[in-house]
């Protein structure tokens, strides 16, 4: 027997519907491209991405066409979220830091059919526009006024022009909430990059769990700025969860200096934000150096990798800014666990505290997880036995597009490519990457605790712990590190520093000083390509 | 083309699994019928509704059978509701305060095949047992030493024996989302009560909403007391949210005298509340009256009908405890609105931030809402227009069990019989019924605007407003006094109260002094009894 309720799907337009009708004077601040600061309301938004739908019926873009995006935190990358989602189209937010033949690549594998474009990216598109087999339509998101007089794009279109010319009368479709909304594709530091391809109904419950007070709590009392950038799984779902609470949105544009987001922080009296640990070590360097402060942030929300310890601490105890782990991946839309701190962990004396918080965190509901062993067999949830994360939930892929890298469930269950411990209180800490992982002696060494290690010595700029292979052991860890500017350290004094911090036989066997350590379109180490290049430094050492 | 997500089904079973997993160690306290206090945590609970469903399988109950409970807000009646849900039969909560004959005929309508009730019902279910005539087993919630030697049921069996025999080891089945998960009837103060049937999807939607920020807003930090019974509208979704959320809950059993739970509050360090007004004046008073406090309590959610302004300023004032309006009914699972202020309302003066939080509050995601004209027409949200209110949503009614009372819906619109405004800001505020209203002249008098002032008097205790017939302008409104003991008021004070507070032509005709006015299961005022005995005293006064 089913139940006698109402069956409406979950759309993506029903967010917009809910704040323009609930929320219609809340606020949408953005720091254009253009570097002016531009303000309307989400009445305004909800009539613009009206606009936008018609004038993609208008360009004859099919009801189900993809279309792209390449543009920073905006207005209008917004009314594009809604314009295009809410007619039924699906949203493909390309990323900017890629490199253009994996960008072309990308446009052309999920086939999109327009694409729009913010001011800053006009060279890079011309660039590629050529070798864009499917795409029909270029829209330069700028007024008339700052349209190039000649571009080498054909037909450029003009954003502006196109919505003014567009009536803002329009009556968002129903369809079924499985059908795609959006599209990211993986940065994949191997093999081509993979489409995910998330449903009205996976966005729609996403939002559920990412407003909720034990994630990202969001309200129509606050105001949130995502630095996460919107065109890299959908800014966390913080423009759709905006929506769904009403809370006044900022975006940051291209703008995210210390300078430029404390500016914004303070200004637009921002509570929340959430972004990756490189942005806010900026934005807390600036804020310290200048003898600033926060007056009204009260929680800023870290994913994408692990916040420095000393970094978190500063940002409490300096400055009374929460700082919580979040952990997710384009496959999980992007929320898989929050580290909110449960009421009796609120009483533990102050470093007890802190271990608790640089773990990745707890599960959000909708979101099941298990570790297992590479038997498959699943492991305890004991705090110290680590395993390969696999995830579960109605907003996790269960297919990339196209069928691209074949099966990616095991078991109805996605396997994460993270290593990690969970403890009994469900509190889960990634100790490595799968593929990072240095397998000595048949035992696993994670490199995260080295590079931390690491990393909190004065004299290192960054850190990476790599496996190096080892004619006894297998292999061995082998670190690389980028020193300070100015400052200087050795060999000795560094495999010394984790003496008493760290198993004795997980220390490292070497240490090599390099300038610079390569990273991805995400901003992420590309350990790969270090231990293609070290792989052999202790045999040849040997 | 459809998204690429995981098909994962909301059940009621992933709520049990996930606080179990990740809070297992968290709190259920439960005052007991028995008197007691018992405790355990979400683990034991978990534990105990797996082995519930085992039990219900042992009694042949069919694996979508629908199971009656009869009890008061306690843990057994929690493993109930993931026990019978959980395993696939739908858990329909009888409301112990209706009529016996009202109780049989509902337990009869649902097919109830088994019932579940507290020992405090045993009179009761023992008074009706042989009318029950689809009920095949009478389980009586107690340990077997409390079981009567000897009872009128026959095979009367033993909750705690039931559970103890069963095993542990049982997998939640998976299956449709929208199956029936659980029934509650409308307490109807006309016609035959009316069977709500809702689903999986619904409630976990629904706990999501509820759950929000600016909701009910429940996290793990929080201690949860739901005075609202589970046996009227799930308790309004808090026993599924703090699964969803891995809150303590606290479960006050029948004492809901202000001591009991004062004693409850204090001794639990509760933090959320949520029941009706009646409960929170008795609470008040017994806290003023013994010169108490509150140490923990931040937020009590009111809901039911609306609070007296005096006592919203006592808790907030005087006790620091915010009250915030709720409004839902049993078709809408139940929550519709919830009045939390936006950022900006927070800094109006008192008496206008008052009057914001007088309304019944703004729509949670989830539910749309409009009013309408008897035209049928659409009104303006100008915070003035009154009109029927009308709610769409996933967690909303679309058919009454066995199509009772006809075609439900209208244009897709759930007519909710009340009639409200909406502002500009999405505020709804309840003016009266649409039964309940007074038609005087062709114009609509709102008869809770005229209650709530005659209660503001000091010596009414009770006021109910209702049309009688009126020869010139069809209708015009009676005032209905129960004066407080002691106190004493005539009909033209009354009268004069009402000056200045109320357009002239509001003021009712006449006033007339009774000992008591009649309330139904729920506590409400039954208008419809007042309307019949004195809807002729106009026109005999002429």
């Amino acid at each position: 027997m089913n139940g006698l309720m109402m069956q409406r799907s979950l759309l993506v337009s029903s967010l917009l519907l809910h704040a323009e009708r609930h929320h219609g004077s809340q606020q949408i601040v953005s720091r254009r491209v253009e570097g002016d600061i531009h303000r309307y309301s989400f009445r305004d938004m909800a009539s613009r991405a009206r606009r936008v739908a018609n004038a993609l019926d208008g360009l004859g873009l099919a009801a189900d066409a993809t279309l792209g995006t390449l543009a920073w935190n905006g207005y209008r990358h917004l009314e594009l979220y809604y314009g295009v989602s809410g007619s039924g189209r699906v949203l493909h937010t390309l990323n900017p830091r890629l490199h253009p033949d994996q960008m072309a690549w990308i446009a052309d594998h999920a086939e999109d059919q327009a694409l729009f474009f913010d001011l800053s990216f006009l060279p890079l598109v011309e660039a590629i526009a050529a070798r864009l087999k499917t795409v029909r339509h270029f829209v330069l998101m700028c007024e008339r006024s700052r349209m190039p007089v000649d571009s080498k794009i054909p037909d450029l279109l003009c954003y502006e022009e196109l919505v003014e010319a567009a009536g803002d009368a329009y009556d968002w479709p129903e369809f079924d909430e499985n059908r795609a909304s959006s599209l990211c594709y993986t940065s994949g530091t191997t093999g081509n990059p993979k489409g995910v391809l998330y449903s009205h109904r996976s966005t729609l419950l996403h939002s559920y769990a990412v407003a909720l007070p034990d994630s990202l709590s969001c309200s129509a009392r606050d105001t949130i700025l995502p630095v996460v950038p919107m065109f890299h799984v959908n800014a966390w779902g913080l423009p759709y969860a905006a929506c769904m609470v009403g809370a006044k949105l900022v975006l940051p544009g291209p703008g995210l200096d210390g300078k430029s987001l404390h500016e914004l922080f303070e200004g637009e009296r921002v509570t929340v934000s959430a972004g990756v640990p490189t942005v806010w070590q900026g934005l807390l360097s600036y804020v310290e150096a200048n003898g600033l402060s926060f007056s009204t942030m009260r929680r800023t929300i870290i994913g994408g990798s692990a916040c420095p310890p000393a970094m978190m601490r500063a940002f409490q105890e300096n400055h009374a800014v929460e700082v919580l782990h979040a952990w997710g991946m384009t496959e999980i839309s992007p929320l898989g666990t929050a580290c909110v701190l449960k009421n009796d962990q609120l009483d533990l004396p102050r470093e007890e505290r802190y271990a608790v918080q640089a773990k990745q965190g707890r599960a959000v509901f909708g979101v099941d997880m298990k570790i297992i062993a590479e038997s498959g067999e699943e492991l305890p949830w004991d705090g110290r036995t680590s395993g390969e994360l696999l995830v579960r939930g109605p907003w996790i892929v269960s297919d990339y597009l196209k069928g691209e890298g074949g099966a990616v469930l095991v078991d109805g269950w996605f396997p994460t490519g993270d290593v990690c411990t969970i403890d009994a209180d469900g509190f889960m800490q990634i100790t490595d990457r799968a593929k990072d992982v240095i397998k000595s002696g048949g035992e696993w060494i994670g490199s995260i605790d080295l590079e931390n290690i690491a990393m909190a010595h004065p004299a290192v700029a960054v850190a990476a712990c790599v496996a190096a292979r080892h004619p006894k052991w297998d292999e061995r860890p082998l670190l690389i590190v980028v020193k300070k500017p100015g400052a200087e350290v050795s060999r000795e004094e560094l495999l010394q520093f984790y003496e008493g911090r760290i198993a004795k036989w997980w220390t490292p066997d070497d240490v090599v000083f390099v300038d610079a350590i390569p990273l991805g379109a995400t901003g992420k180490m590309q350990k790969n390509k270090l231990r293609e290049q070290f792989q052999d430094h202790l045999l040849e050492r040997a």
